[in-house]
C-alpha cells in the first residue's frame, strides 16, 4: 500500500497559532509532535517509509522536510508552486506512484487531522482495502456525533460488505437538515480520507476530469520534486470531491471506526484536549480565577484571566486572539480583516524555524533590525552576502565559527564581529552547545530577500 | 491656600497597566497626561506652584519628579521610606507647611482621581474655604449616582451653610444598605478630599492621635525631603478617616459639584472613556468583530477579539489580563495570586522610564541580558561601573558620546564598543536626536543593583 499525505492547508482557522507560512499541520497541538508528524508515524504502522509521499505548497516545503527530519525521515515531499485544491495534488501523487509501480492501493490522508486509536483505524483500513481491491474508490465516513453544520455529509445506500454503496455527497447543511441527517442513520461526515487502486483513480480522472488526467504523462519528478508550473497551470483548481467522488459510480464508503477530529476550529481543539476540574484547557504561563469551560493558551507572556466562561484566549509572540468558544469559527472573520494590513501577522510567526535552528525578530527602527539567532549544534547558515545591509553579531551563548571573506574567526560568548555590506560570510556552529547570537542589521533595505547564496545550509554549492 | 497631593498609591487595581513600581497616578489613562500631572495642573488654577507639595513613597520619588519636570515644574516632593497609610503622610505634609507659614488653609487631594469640570470644582473649593476659615475640617462628599458597595459613605445631619454637619462616617456597605443610603439623600461618597487650616488639623491630631502629633516637631525637611525613618517608624499605620475624621466634632461636608471618578477599577475607567458605536473603548492595535460594551487596550502587540461582550482585555509588554467588566475589581485577586511568584510582574513594567530616557529588556539567557536603551537629546547616564558584568553597546540610532576609563569616544549608528567589568563609563547623548543603543550585558550577576555611581544623571558628583 502507498499513501499520499495532503499537507497544503492554510493557517486561518487556528490563527494566531497557525499562520499562512506555518499552518495547522506543522503545529504541535496536543503533545510534542506536530499533526504532520503524527500522521506520518501513524501510516508507518501499515507501510514502508518509501511508500509515503507528502504533497504541499512550496512555501511549506522546507518546514515539512525539517519536521520529517526531526523524526528521522528524509522522505519524499512533492511541492506545488501554486495551490490548486485537492484534485490536482492527488492526481500528481497518484502519477508519482504510477511511475514507481504498475498498480497498487493508495491511501490519501489529510496531514492535519487527529486520529489516536490506531487499532480501530486499522480495522477500517482493512475493510477499505477489501473494497479497493474490487476496484472501488473508498471514502472513510465518520458517524456523526451531533448535527454539525460545518462538514459535508455522505449519504449511503445498500450495504456493500464490509461497507456501503454511496448514494450522494451533500454540501454543508443548515442545522435543521443536519439534525435530520444525524437521525436518519444513513449519513456520514466526509473526513477527506480516501483509498483506491492507482488504476481506479486514473480511470476516474480520465472519465470526469480529462483536463487533469491529460497533463499527468508530462510529469517527470526531478529535483526537489516540484510539480512544474506549466503542468499545474493547465489544471483546474478543483476538489477531489467535485472532480471525482460526486460523479463516479465506483464510490464505496467504510465507516471510520477510530476517533477523529479535524481540529478545524479552536472549539474542536478544546474538545480533544484534557480538561481540568473547571473544564478548562490551560497551557503555558496562565493564571485564572473563577474561569470555566475555556481554552487559554500562552506562548510567551503571562495571561491572567478572571470571571469569564466559554472563551478562547490565545497569546502568541505578536498577536492575542480572544473569542467566544461557541463562535470560534469566526476567527476567520478576524483573519480576513487582517489580510492586507501593512503587517504580515496572518502570514508569519515572529520566530521562524529553519533547518539550522531558528530566529526571532526582537525589534526594529529607523534603518535597523535586531534578531536573536539560535544555531543548533553541528549546523550552519549558508555562505551568503547582502547588498543593502551590514550586520553586527554579538555571541550570547555558545561559540561561533565565522567565515568572513575567506578568513575564519572563532568568537566566544561576549565577543562580537562586524559583517560589512557585500562581504561573503557564514555563521556556523560546529560545536556541541547551542549557539545564540544577537544580530543587528543596518541598512537602507532590511528584508530576507536581500541575500546572495554561495552554498546552502547543508554546505552544498 | 496650600495643597498636599497624596501620591503613594499602589498598582493593584489597574494591573497590568499599573504596577507596584508604576502605579495608577503615574499612568496616562484618558489622554497624554498622567493623573498626577492633571491633579497638579488643576491645583495651579487656585494656588502658586510653591504652595503644592506631593507626598509619595520613596519608590516613586524619581518617577514623580520626572513627571513634574515633564510639565516644567521642579516641585517639592516628600518621600516616605515606608508606607503608613494616609494619616502620617498628611500630618507630615501639614507640618511641612507649618514650618513655612504660621497658619493657612490646606487642601488634601489624592493624585489619582479624575475631575474634569474645574468650574464646578472651584465652587466647591470656595464653599469649603468658608467653612475651613471657621475652623472646620471639611470633607468633600460626592452625591451617589448609584448604590456602589466599593466606597465608604458619609452621613450628613443639619445644614451648615454652605455645607452640612457630619453625623458619621460609614464603612463600605452591602448592596441593600447602599441602596438605602442612596435613597435617603443624606449620604455622600467619601472621596478622600479634605480641607482645613493647619491649626485645625494639628489640633485634631493632638487630640485623637498624639502618637502621630508628638513626632511632628522632630521633622526637619532636608535633602530630598525624605521623612526620616526613625520618625515614621514611631507613627501608627492609620488612615486619616480613622485617625481624625471619624472622631473629630469639627467635621463639615461640602458637596463636590464637579464630575469625579476614582478610576478604582477597569470598569470605572471604561465609564469615563468615550465609547464607539458598539459601546466599546478600544485603544492601540486592536481589531474586533461583533464585540460590545467592552474595554480593550493594547500597548504593543495586535489584539483581535470576536463575539464577546462586557469584557476587559488589557495587553502590556509582558502580561495580558482578561476579565468580566462587571467583576473587574477582581483583578486584585489575580494580582494577589501573582505576588510572590518568581517573576516581578506585579512590580515592574518591561519598559522602565528614567530622567534620561528609558530602557526595555529584550531578552535574557544563561549569563546574558539584552536591553534596548533610549537616551533623550541632551541627556546622559551617570558615570558608573559594574563589578559583575561587562557590557557591549551597539548604536542603533543617533550618535553616542561615551566616556570609558577617562577616554572619550563618539560612536555613530552601526558602531559598537565593549565596556569591560569594573571600567568607569558613562553613556551620553549631547546631540539633538534620540540615541538608541542595544546593550548586551554579560556576567555572573545581572541586576540593576550591581552599580557604583561616580556622578548622577544630572552630572552631580
Amino acid at each position: 500500500m502507498k499513501a499520499i499525505i495532503l499537507a497544503g492547508g492554510k493557517g486561518s482557522r487556528l490563527w494566531p497559532l497557525s499562520r499562512d507560512m506555518y499552518p495547522k499541520q506543522l503545529l504541535s497541538l496536543d503533545d510534542n509532535q506536530s499533526l504532520l508528524q503524527k500522521t506520518f508515524r501513524r501510516l508507518l504502522k501499515f507501510m514502508n517509509v518509501g511508500d509515503i509521499v507528502t504533497i504541499t505548497n512550496i512555501r511549506h516545503y522546507q518546514d515539512i522536510k525539517l519536521q520529517l527530519n526531526q523524526i528521522n525521515f528524509d522522505n519524499i515531499v512533492i511541492s506545488e508552486l501554486i495551490g490548486k485544491n485537492t484534485a490536482p495534488a492527488i492526481a500528481c501523487g497518484i502519477q508519482f506512484f504510477k511511475q514507481q509501480c504498475d498498480d497498487d492501493i493508495v491511501l490519501i490522508m489529510p496531514s492535519d487531522h487527529l486520529i489516536n486509536n490506531v487499532v480501530e483505524f486499522e480495522k477500517s483500513l482493512n475493510s477499505a482495502m477489501e473494497l479497493a481491491n474490487q476496484g472501488y474508490i473508498v471514502t472513510f465516513g465518520i458517524k456523526p456525533q451531533y448535527p454539525e453544520t460545518g462538514y459535508g455529509y455522505i449519504k449511503t445506500k445498500e450495504a456493500l460488505y464490509p461497507g456501503f454503496k454511496v448514494e450522494k455527497f451533500v454540501e454543508k447543511p443548515d442545522s435543521e437538515t443536519a439534525l435530520q441527517y444525524v437521525q436518519s442513520g444513513d449519513y456520514y461526515w466526509n473526513g477527506g480520507i480516501f483509498m483506491g487502486k492507482i488504476s481506479a483513480f486514473l480511470e476516474e480522472f480520465y472519465k470526469y476530469t480529462p483536463e487533469i488526467f491529460l497533463q499527468l504523462p508530462l510529469l517527470n519528478f526531478s529535483e526537489r520534486n516540484a510539480i512544474p508550473y506549466e503542468i499545474y497551470e493547465n489544471m483546474p483548481s478543483i476538489s477531489i470531491d467535485y472532480a471525482v467522488m460526486e460523479k463516479s459510480d465506483k464510490i464505496a464508503l467504510v465507516e471510520l471506526l477510530s476517533d477523529w477530529n479535524d481540529l478545524g476550529s479552536w472549539k474542536s481543539l478544546y474538545q480533544v484536549r484534557k480538561k481540568d476540574n473547571d473544564n478548562n484547557v490551560l497551557k503555558g504561563n496562565v493564571i485564572v480565577n473563577n474561569v470555566k469551560n475555556s481554552l487559554i493558551f500562552s506562548q510567551k507572556e503571562l495571561v491572567a484571566v478572571s470571571d469569564l466562561e466559554d472563551i478562547v484566549l490565545v497569546e502568541t509572540e505578536d498577536a492575542i486572539m480572544a473569542c467566544k468558544m461557541s463562535e470560534s469559527q469566526n476567527v476567520k472573520v478576524l483573519y480576513e480583516k487582517l489580510i492586507g494590513r501593512e503587517s504580515d501577522i496572518t502570514k508569519f510567526h515572529k520566530t521562524i524555524y529553519r533547518p539550522w535552528g531558528y530566529y526571532t525578530c526582537l525589534n526594529s527602527g529607523k534603518g535597523y533590525l535586531t534578531k536573536n539567532i539560535c544555531v543548533l549544534p553541528g549546523q550552519k547558515l549558508s555562505l551568503q552576502s547582502h547588498k543593502y545591509r551590514s550586520e553586527h553579531w554579538v555571541v550570547l551563548e555558545g561559540k561561533a565559527f565565522v567565515i568572513l571573506d575567506g578568513r575564519e574567526f572563532i568568537i566566544e560568548a561576549g565577543g562580537s564581529i562586524d559583517i560589512p555590506i557585500n562581504s561573503i560570510h557564514s555563521l556556523q556552529n560546529p560545536y556541541d552547545e547551542e549557539l545564540k547570537v544577537l544580530e543587528v542589521q543596518r541598512g537602507s533595505y532590511l528584508s530576507e530577500d536581500d541575500i546572495v547564496r554561495y552554498s546552502d545550509c547543508y554546505g552544498r554549492v
